[in-house]
């Protein structure tokens, strides 16, 4: 594996040739010098607030059947979230699901500057680096993010275990959604449990709307990708389930 | 004037704190090392296929006059159109107009890719820093390129004087239109002599639509803005129509 360690981004398998170029913005629950732990207890930290639990483990295992390079980041998204901009509240959150976040409650406009200059610029400036260099080279990549959700929020259980979301361009995520019925028994569905409208799509608006670039959003039930088996176990399930979408989509004499 | 000078771009009145941030992708036809001339003729490195006359010294005038940075290109847009994504064959042309581009003829992917890393990924990169930065500071800055057309283009000539062009949102576009026809003689019109279909808004649709920032492209012809007299009487004439049309836009009980 080659990566390269630049601080706020971790690229793995920078180098690979496949089609796709898979993103976890939310891959780990660390907390890093100099942001320190927020004031949040152990607990908060490994709670699904924190991170997507078993999203790098599942993006990896794509990342490798695909021959693709995985884009992560390596702080926690309590500290920022990389798929927000920084003017979202949500970029660093105050308060997420029930959990208040003491070590963002009173940020002044110089700390979020500090943030949004030490983490979500340069992530953002190397998935686009990425994508550029690809795009020189006349390749077309496929941007594809991979999110875990919390089976139980705010006290509600949900039922979907696979949602599929789509930026402007649906037509990916309509493949996905017709070829993850087809091959897997997940309960998949498209826009669930969030959608573009929960700002949830800002990698994808940044990176593959205005290029053009076919993406999706991957939101697995977190308790699905519980370790590291079973995140294997859906990599296997999935890698398959996005190449036939990307052939679908292919087909001659289709519009896409 | 505090400028960053730094290779592919320069920020002129970076620290400017207006509402308004200004770009000119095709500001200058300068033809540095290691690009060369391209095998142009003198005759074409000064002609409108190699920068737009007149656009950088109206895109000052008006960033002096709105107290806004100004993000510009340092090379020929025939070297590498900076309002173009690296998939575009626009990017580095082999044609433009009734020219031959001797020097983009034969480009192989790896001279194409190192274009792209020199000069696209950072003139974005810095703009993308510049505007995050302000986001960070709880500002939201309007987003505002310059451009100039030829009065004669494949041999007919264009009535056309102020082009007014819009992206995704087309709110402050329709805004600027209604403040030019109201505040100025000048025949101008929506989306002409070029629109988003032409691939002439990349810049607009990488940075302001989907941060949801307001934005618009100004297209001059350049007979209007052809010496340095001409384009600080049009910057005099401009900047009080681009106040006019963010206060509209600005009025409480509108929808914007």
């Amino acid at each position: 594996m080659e990566d390269q360690l630049q601080g706020a981004v971790v690229i793995e398998r920078r180098a690979a040739q496949g089609p796709f170029v898979f993103v976890c913005e939310h891959a780990v629950n660390a907390f890093p010098a100099p942001w320190g732990d927020l004031g949040l207890s152990s607990e908060v930290q490994s709670a699904h607030v924190a991170w997507d639990p078993g999203a790098l483990g599942l993006a990896r295992g794509l990342a490798e059947r695909l021959d693709a390079p995985l884009v992560r980041a390596t702080t926690s998204r309590l500290i920022y979230d990389l798929n927000r901009p920084p003017q979202s509240p949500g970029a660093m959150p105050a308060r997420s699901e029930i959990f208040d976040i003491p070590g963002n409650a009173a940020l002044d406009p110089a700390q979020r500057l500090t943030r949004t200059q030490a983490l979500y610029l340069p992530f953002h400036a190397q998935l686009r680096t990425l994508l550029a260099e690809k795009l020189a080279l006349g390749q077309r990549p496929i941007l594809v993010t991979v999110h875990s959700f919390t089976p139980v929020y705010h006290g509600r259980p949900r039922a979907v275990e696979l949602g599929i979301i789509h930026d402007a361009d649906p037509s990916l995520a309509c493949a996905v959604l017709e070829e993850a019925r087809a091959q897997t028994p997940l309960d998949a569905r498209l826009n669930d449990p969030y959608s573009a409208a929960d700002e949830v799509t800002h990698t994808l608006a940044l990176h593959a709307t205005p290029m053009g670039l076919r993406n999706v959003m991957l939101e697995l039930r977190n308790d699905l990708i519980a370790d590291a088996l079973a995140q294997a176990a859906m990599a296997a399930r999935l890698a398959p389930v996005l190449l036939a979408a990307l052939a679908r989509l292919d087909k001659p004499l289709e519009v896409v």
